[in-house]
């Protein structure tokens, strides 16, 4: 992956803040802030869980109208099954947010991560929010990802720049992940912001498109929360021509470095996933169709029993084959093929013997490997992104509201 | 439960044995005989995975004869993903019972249960056999239950008599579990054995119907295996009028008996699921259909934050719900009530303060507790039955193969 210079962690036209305001537990960054100069052009995509958290619900119903330009983030709470008073103080939250910044409260997106269950103190939010506003920097956004922070133990950025027309283009994202993560979406909470000029639509087509093979392809541990959001804001200050989908390259030059840039956020949700000490690419061909490839590589990339083995760094490649047995894929057990990164363990149905198993075991020791599965059924194929499932999984989720 | 003393476990016209064959590792119970003194009624009920181990595809194909004499048990090695030497090895053990014993080898099952991909060596089978033969007693089932078991920490039997007719009936079970535990089919390996006469046809469609609230109704980590085999053998020897399904009443009756014999041997399964320290049975009501009842109640059974929680016996009850929310099942988020055991936490969507929670944590500190959902949406219900995810799982399925 890239390195990212903390400098270029700012958008033309952007600010963004963080403070400790107290929500949950003190003297943690727990409330941020994105701004936009001015209004921009907005798309969203958002947890697929039938419960859904309160910001959620509003955001979906002011994202229709493309524009926003705020978001207000807090951790600590999630606002979920909170009823009407969370309804109303998700409402509260960006009108005070509006008030502070002489926007229409239409404008204003909001996101809260956290514990289920529990109502927000709007207290909290009021006492916090000028500070708040008056701390909005343009390098403000390292801040905002680690206010966004819960089990996650590093905050995520990413930035990518790409050259439309003869105008350079700059995108910067935010994720916060590491549990409850499982498609659609895969993250808790995601923030894009671009200087590019895009129309709406376009903008909400593409960020579709980018989710698909980036935040869906990844799971920790099969889980959906109900809060999962990923917001993108486009201010168009890059000044190059608005990109209306009349121009298909330069729509697919786009559309490749959003997905780039939040594949890059999604891994590094994997990477930190709760617990994770390995980052395994599930990789499935010769599927008879991408959503069978998709279920194959899903079913494994879920299976707490081959998460565990790779845990115990044990090429226990009985467990990846069983899994994708119940995976609901049509293929014949005597023709699948099983690696690890280059070390083919599995031929035909058939394991290769001890001290093929030892290269594995090998392979099975790195940071970061490929389980590469050929089903020989067909011709489709389809990646997923998972970590191990190692003991510290369970100390972190049996402990995590004390 | 009831309990079942030690004299009871046999059934006329039956015999069992168990040896050390040293199949995988030396001075262990690994191989077992259950025998019948004549051709029994037989069927069977095998694993959904698309991925089948030899003994499963030997035995499906000979079961369709409706009978069966023998059953050859081992654990160590699964003799799964094992090709064309493997399904060589499953028909040449099942002679070399034939030919112990005098019977057809058409008429003896075959089931192995341990580590996948490992070809099992005929060698240990030819020379423990006339040992195993010659020590079968009426008597010898208690070790084949522990034969059986590779992470089961008890062996698991039970028993059940019933009256049908003027005839007592008697039906002994034995199984085994502890991981890769989900439905279909839940357990890895059951036998049953009966001295009810009932023809092969009857005694088919009652085993497939009493599965559905018993084994398959049971999960511990989602995963299913490739040699799930649930066998029952009936002799005749109680001298009822064969059950035929001329008679409904008496073939409710023995079928309610085997359900409940069978839910016993499941419950056992999960209470020894692989680190388990609690038993819990979720319980799904109000559902617009028992198809989303099931799908509800199995993806809470399922979850892992859900399970992690219990071990950690925190009162979350929002991983319930996001769990019910990614289930499938339609329900509206406002209208969910979820209690564990009479303590109801939430009511219409809604936590219920950190009074009740503090009751609530009670009852997650019992070694055996209910969670009771209405979704109220419809009028279906299931259950299903877990157990709670500790650090141990992952403890030992890092280990496993070592």
């Amino acid at each position: 992956m890239m390195t990212v210079e903390h400098e270029n962690l700012s958008v033309q036209g952007f600010r963004a803040a963080a403070v400790a305001a107290g929500i949950r537990k003190h003297g943690r960054l727990d409330l941020a802030l994105i701004v936009c100069d001015t209004p921009a052009a907005a798309a969203g995509v958002f947890t697929t869980n039938r419960v859904q958290a309160a910001p959620v619900l509003l955001d979906m119903e002011r994202i229709r109208s493309g524009r926003a330009q705020a978001i207000v983030i807090n951790s600590g709470i999630a606002n979920a099954c909170t009823g009407e008073a969370g309804m109303r103080l998700a409402r509260a939250t960006t009108q005070l947010v509006a008030d502070a910044l002489d926007i229409p409260a239409e404008l204003v997106q909001v996101a809260s991560t956290g514990v289920i269950g529990e109502q927000l103190d709007i207290a909290r939010f009021e006492q916090a929010m000028p500070g708040l506003a008056a701390s909005l920097e343009p390098d403000g956004f390292p801040e905002v990802a680690r206010a966004m922070m819960t089990t996650d133990t590093v905050p995520k950025t990413a930035c990518r720049t790409v050259r439309l027309g003869n105008r350079e283009v700059k995108l910067l994202g935010l994720a916060k992940g590491a549990g409850m993560i499982m498609p659609n979406m895969a993250t808790m909470l995601s923030f894009v912001v671009t200087d590019a000029a895009i129309s709406p639509p376009l903008l909400q087509e593409i960020l579709q498109q980018a989710v698909a093979r980036s935040f869906n392809a990844i799971t920790i541990d099969g889980d959906t929360s109900t809060n999962d959001t990923l917001l993108i804001l486009a201010n168009g200050r890059a000044g190059n021509p608005e990109l209306d989908g009349s121009d298909p390259e330069t729509t697919e030059l786009f559309r490749q470095t959003l997905e780039d840039l939040l594949r890059e956020l999604a891994l590094k949700i994997v990477a930190d996933g709760e617990g994770a000490t390995k980052l395994i690419t599930i990789r499935v061909a010769g599927a008879r169709s991408e959503e069978e490839a998709r279920a194959a590589a899903r079913t494994v990339a879920n299976s707490n029993l081959v998460k565990t083995a790779f845990f115990g760094e044990d090429a226990n490649w009985g467990r990846i084959i069983a899994a994708l047995g119940r995976s609901g894929a049509e293929f014949s057990q005597d023709q699948v093929d099983i690696a690890f990164d280059d070390v083919t363990m599995v031929r035909a149905g058939v394991g290769q013997g001890r001290a093929v198993e030892a290269q594995a075991t090998e392979v099975l020791k790195r940071r970061q490997f490929a389980v590469v599965i050929d089903l020989h059924a067909g011709s489709a194929a389809a990646e997923y992104y998972t970590c191990d499932f190692s003991i510290d999984y369970v100390k972190i989720n049996a402990d995590y509201r004390s």
